[in-house]
């Protein structure tokens, strides 16, 4: 299958309004296969529905705490291209073609608030859509077009459920 | 361009909790091209966000009331395919060559609490992957495919502010 390795980092966040969409952006990520999301605070519950999501459907997701500035640092050290997600940016569909030619990736989500060094220390800054909507979408797309799809073919493994696919209903293998 | 015409359905929610998921199901619909996304309730709040949004960048997109059954009935009676978004269906890349020869669609998102008839009256029923996650982003990647990615290329009329796209920082167009 050949996934390119990514790992995700949330530039800065207010937990209170926060916490399901953050939920989702870990959830989103663990499902199409990204490998870790790192945030400027890791709170006890996001952590153990993430590591409870593990434990059900399998996996090593991990949710790591990390300053956007270091995490940047580092992985530009490990040879990752820094995607930062913006609608200011340059059209996901004109770039496609360049990124798909990188390894590896670190992808940035942020807000209105980002900081502008963000935009400078970034080797890509990427819009999906000039229009406002949710970093969770723009993520997903851009981890959809990055790895051609074959995300959504990944194995879990190590899981307690598995979903059997069907055409009506629901069907699910409990592991003995 | 040709876009395919693609409409939401909400499949019961509960709104004090689900604001901002709301919110994003709303404007990711919005930036993605789909004309219109039918909740069971349309609360003050998300109905002015989303005109205020229409009103600032462009567009036509609306938000309207509807109870998910008659939704499905009137889509059906248009001629409109019914594809209903849950972990538990058949895996998106096994049938988006099927999706893409339909012209019309409505597009079900729901969560765990679906009622089992939402399962039998969709004509599909769509896993993007078989792992928890987010209808946001399930949503995203569902019209994207079926759009073959046209949708990101949108332009939306009668707009007061324009993003020009740039590599780094923010470049916004205001109309005089």
């Amino acid at each position: 299958m050949g996934l390119k390795s990514v790992k995700v980092v949330r530039v800065g966040h207010r937990y209170v309004r926060d916490y399901r969409t953050l939920t989702h952006l870990c959830l989103v990520s663990r499902a199409l296969g990204v490998e870790a999301v790192y945030l400027e605070e890791v709170e006890k519950d996001l952590e153990e529905t993430v590591a409870d999501v593990n434990r059900t459907w399998g996996g090593g997701f991990a949710v790591l705490p990390g300053k956007w500035k270091k995490v940047f640092e580092d992985a530009k050290a490990e040879g990752r291209t820094v995607v930062h997600l913006t609608m200011y940016g340059s059209p996901l569909q004109d770039k496609i073609s360049e990124l798909r030619k990188k390894r590896s990736f670190l992808i940035a989500v942020g807000g209105p608030k980002v900081p502008p060094e963000v935009y400078k220390m970034a080797d890509y800054n990427i819009a999906v859509t000039s229009q406002p909507h949710s970093e969770i979408a723009a993520l997903a797309i851009t981890v959809h077009d990055i790895q051609k799809g074959e995300e959504l073919k990944k194995v879990f493994g190590d899981y307690r459920l598995r979903i059997i696919p069907s055409a009506r209903g629901k069907q699910v293998e409990q592991k003995p």
